[in-house]
């Protein structure tokens, strides 16, 4: 069983995973594999898909109606760092140290049933289909009253933490908040009580005004480079109008987010040589509907700089490359629909 | 000139460093390196390192008297994130973006001579001159009025973050407190306020008694992997003794830490095959000497997981080696000096 503890000093939440347990040789060994070394006839994901979706099952991923086949397919991660079969307590050692028992959730999602399919190159459609089986996360996770928090990353090659090559993103729902929402949602309620504005919406008003770190627009979503960026050719990917969850957001919406991917991940491929990245859905916690003072957005990260020593000592990031320099760019200028 | 920027949501402070200026191809080229690709004949601190002691410099490294060469040697980085010859300015972008400028320092500490010399490899000598050097930067820099933190780190090859292999530490010289020491101090003087102790003593005290988590000690210093790791295998490294800082940190203990440091590094390097690393030195802001609630440590972490989507999205860490086990690991029951 999983435990999740508490820095005493940092207040750092840690999960100390036991499903996932390594011996030193694990780890050895692990670094000299092959980043393409899966190949699609043994990759698990692709033979759990090749099973036909079964009957009355709405959380288990889109399936088209005409052929009984999966479009996206959700999983219950292998070796998850929270799980569901466990009740929700807490310990203490020596009266100093405090841990949660591993409660919550760990889930794969298959973003697309082709097994090197990136998201340069899915159609529209399939982001859409993506982006939707991510909306039903939360309205599935809702229904477990221990769980406060639902965050849904992908992390893309092996740079960047993944260790299955099938395009895949995953969803850790935690019976915390994380503090880096928690952050956010305080510095964003102090901002709203004093202007009566979402802090969010005001940025979005701002880098629409200065246009420099802006990369991208459609009706509904905007693209930009965050003034304090801190890895070269981080984004953030936001609606214009104010929505506090994904859970909220229109099909409308949705439909321009996928149009949205298709271009930022494309530009990345092209400029970067398709490199590896993660992101990030920070969304308002479970039982907070309409929160007027949070956001939704997706943090992008090229994975291209190292945090090493002094970021994780200090916390404070060194970037290399301005997020004006990036938004510059990553804009497209022939492209009709781009900031510029 | 950098700029040292303020993220106006999560407050978190980024480095936008433009004398360290990349291009896309930069990032794409760098990752194609070999890890070993510097030749110690074109090791640029090699070369440096050659150049005799002047006379009466107290500042830039330790030399023997004998026969006039360097032991230690501290050079300014080619590629400062933050430079001393700048003026401590505030800056502000539409009344809602905040930077200061990139005031500060950014040095090299050449830790050996020799090219390839590991720490589990340095006489015991070497490693004390590597820590005196070390407490020189503290007296160095308090010399500067606009600098309020001193930062040493250390990047082990290429995994880790390191970019020249030649045996090497790093000093940034910061006009800001880090967030990450400014949350530790605001705890720690919390736990003081309400218990008349320090909380890294009690730490301390909680480790020797429960010992689960101890890996070495010595008679000033003690070894443990911490109750909340963040990563397999991550040890502090912390004196016995109450010491706020390491200028008021004597010989003695230096001596101590010296053994420490040769323990541990050789440790991990037997354990887990010579892996990549970093670790950071954790001390009080230079201008508050004597703190009763602060207590000086070194953070170690072997780079063998991969902080991803998850970490940097919520702030929490998946650690898949609990500390016990980690401990249990690099504890060596032969040595005397050690822990069981």
């Amino acid at each position: 069983m999983s435990e999740i503890r508490k820095d005493p000093i940092s207040h750092t939440w840690v999960i100390i995973s036991i499903e996932r347990a390594k011996r030193p040789s694990d780890y050895t060994k692990a670094s000299a594999e092959n980043e393409n070394g899966q190949l699609s006839e043994n990759c698990p994901l692709c033979k759990e898909a090749a099973i036909p979706p079964p009957p009355n099952d709405p959380w288990s991923g889109i399936a088209k109606e005409r052929n009984n086949q999966w479009v996206t397919r959700v999983l219950p991660n292998k070796f998850p760092a929270l799980k569901p079969d466990v009740s929700l307590a807490q310990k203490e050692e020596n009266g100093f140290y405090h841990s949660l028992s591993g409660v919550g959730g760990h889930e794969i999602i298959l973003d697309s049933l082709n097994h090197t399919e990136t998201l340069s190159q899915m159609k529209l459609s399939q982001l859409e289909a993506m982006l939707l089986t991510y909306q039903t996360r939360f309205f599935r996770w809702k229904l477990d009253h221990r769980i406060s928090y639902v965050l849904i990353f992908r992390n893309y090659k092996k740079a960047a933490g993944a260790s299955l090559s099938h395009p895949h993103s995953q969803v850790i729902a935690s019976p915390i908040i994380p503090p880096r929402i928690f952050e956010e949602l305080r510095e964003a309620k102090e901002y709203y009580k004093l202007h009566r504005e979402c802090i969010f919406c005001r940025m979005i008003r701002d880098e629409l005004k200065l246009r420099v770190r802006l990369i991208y627009q459609n009706p509904s979503i905007l693209i930009f480079s965050p003034y304090a960026a801190r890895f070269p050719f981080e984004t953030y990917i936001i609606p214009k109008k104010h929505l506090a969850s994904l859970e909220e957001t229109d099909k409308k919406t949705l439909k321009d987010l996928s149009k949205a991917f298709k271009f930022l991940f494309s530009r990345l491929a092209e400029v970067l040589s398709d490199p590896p990245y993660n992101y990030m859905l920070h969304v308002s916690p479970l039982k907070t509907p309409g929160l007027l003072y949070y956001h939704w957005h997706i943090e992008v990260i090229p994975r291209l700089a190292m945090p090493a020593g002094y970021e994780f000592g200090s916390g404070i990031f060194i970037n290399p490359t301005s997020p004006e320099e990036a938004a510059k760019i990553l804009r497209k200028k022939e492209n009709d629909s781009s900031a510029t």
